[in-house]
């Protein structure tokens, strides 16, 4: 219904609020097909640059995303959990699991690309590590897919002094992974700081996590302490954030 | 400089990374005024629709943030920390403080919104305490600022029932705030969890906490429970994502 404040509203911005009361009511749930530029045309008695403006509203919101050559479709919320407490108890990767398992449920995270170099330290992490800047880092830098599509960028430093000869710098690092070679190395980590922000994507970021628009990253920043004050692992972690919820449990 | 690549991207878009590239390099720094519309004409030999798409970029992708009638300014990242654990260990509520002061450090949060209802429970709230839709719930909605600027909008749901008669269901809870009266009330939270995930806000609440374009929120939904499954409390907050960073701590 046009309200006197419809009126002062673009056209467009009108289609498109209809569109998201149509959405909130339920008359389109998620992974439903919304109606395209020709029954908006239609419906609306717009031209075709009104309609495709109002849809891309609604992608510039997250609401809803193009596929391309198919239409748009409402946004389907169907999080992986990753519960940041848990998955790092010690029963996880004492035993030899993957840390990464904890995230996947019955869902399968595969990593697809892998790459593991010797570098000098940039300066914000050499401060977190307590490293001279320009000491030399093993960098392991992984993307984690899920059912094909990339969720997931990992970029973890560690002191290359503390890790060589380890298979923390090999492709495959193990059993239990890096923190399962770390206590073998006397390193072992007792004790996470996770820092946890959102922001939108850089256009190198949307490309390697194939991110629609309207949709942000959240970046985890997780030091690994082996003791007080003694920093072994600075991992940077880049989410697609349509695809995490991130949970941490604790006790008062 | 030109490169083929360069060729096949629209003017604006070349303009945009030319800036981002100037950003990165530190030619502009948080908080310093990036070339106008003008400017960008004079220097690109554009149009000023061109130089207008150009700051566009920049700002959809949260690098920059206009002031009305100022100009387009480089973000300055000065966040907020929220730590997750530390601010809900019984210490600080324990003693009378309350559990939003851990955040502030030498910074006031001041709440400037309030309002107590009492309100059917929504479905999704009544599931996660335990109740029947439908049931009666304190509705404690507040927003808080920082040095005038808003930052967070809180929403807390508890069974009616549970709190009625206490100083829950007033304005001001009273020292230590709502967890210490849960726990005269023979209901002290004794576990939390936080669920974190992140998209592109509404208009009501980009409207609510007066985003710049291109900053999406953070949500956190915290669960008090004052035993086993006894959930007694539903936080839903929604963090500007440019004010905040999220920290929890915890051991192995």
């Amino acid at each position: 219904m046009a309200s006197p404040d419809d009126r002062r509203q673009p056209k467009y911005q009108q289609i498109a609020d209809a569109l998201k009361d149509a959405i909130r009511s339920g008359q389109y749930g998620p992974g439903d097909r919304l109606p395209g530029e020709n029954d908006l045309m239609a419906t609306h008695g717009v031209a075709r640059m009104t309609a495709r403006q109002a849809l891309g509203v609604l992608q510039n919101e997250g609401i809803a995303e193009a596929r391309k050559g198919v239409g748009v479709f409402v946004r389907d919320f169907r999080p992986l959990r990753r519960q940041g407490i848990k998955r790092l108890s010690q029963e996880q990767w004492g035993s030899g699991r993957s840390i990464w398992s904890a995230d996947i449920e019955d869902r399968t995270l595969v990593v697809d690309q892998v790459s593991v170099t010797e570098e000098e330290s940039p300066a914000d992490i050499a401060q977190v590590l307590g490293v001279e800047p320009g000491r030399a880092v093993c960098v392991r830098s992984r993307r984690f897919v899920l059912d094909g599509k990339p969720v997931l960028l990992s970029t973890s430093y560690l002191p290359a002094d503390l890790v060589a000869g380890s298979a923390i710098t090999q492709e495959d690092t193990g059993p239990g992974g890096t923190y399962a070679r770390l206590a073998e190395l006397g390193h072992k980590p007792v004790h996470f700081r996770e820092e946890i922000r959102s922001r939108m994507p850089s256009q190198d970021e949307a490309d390697r996590l194939r991110l629609s628009m309207g949709t942000p990253v959240m970046l985890i920043c997780r030091t690994a302490f082996a003791g007080e004050g003694h920093a072994v692992e600075v991992n940077e972690m880049t989410l697609d954030s349509a695809s995490y919820v991130l949970e941490y449990d604790f006790d008062a």
